[in-house]
């Protein structure tokens, strides 16, 4: 699995785990979860930049973003 | 619509969108872009502690993450 390190930082990520009710969590699994969320982040921001170019703006606003994620 | 800043931070949020082609990105667009984020984290960080339950373990794994992504 390729890991995208470096962008979404890790210590949030984890933070959220333990927030959702996790005793311990594993180097990997932090790291796969990066991982996803990077990943989805790409997804959404690749669709918002289409919105945005569709409706002639440069410019990435927030309903662009809602958009994209649903 | 509420913010959680403070969670994942705007910064590389914000990386993500001009990675993804975007020119210029709004102040709002970045908070709603965390915002979005973090519920998608938070909803896959719950499943994944559940699921690591139902396999009568308290460390969160790798599989227990993809799983929950799926």
């Amino acid at each position: 699995m390729t890991r995208k390190t470096g962008i979404i930082p890790k210590a949030p990520v984890a933070k959220i785990l333990v927030n959702m009710g996790a005793k311990r969590v594993s180097a990997d699994a932090v790291d796969a979860f990066v991982d996803v969320l990077t990943n989805i982040a790409e997804e959404i921001g690749e669709q918002a930049v289409r919105i945005a170019a569709h409706s002639g703006r440069k410019t990435i606003q927030e309903g662009d973003i809602k958009l994209a994620a649903r």
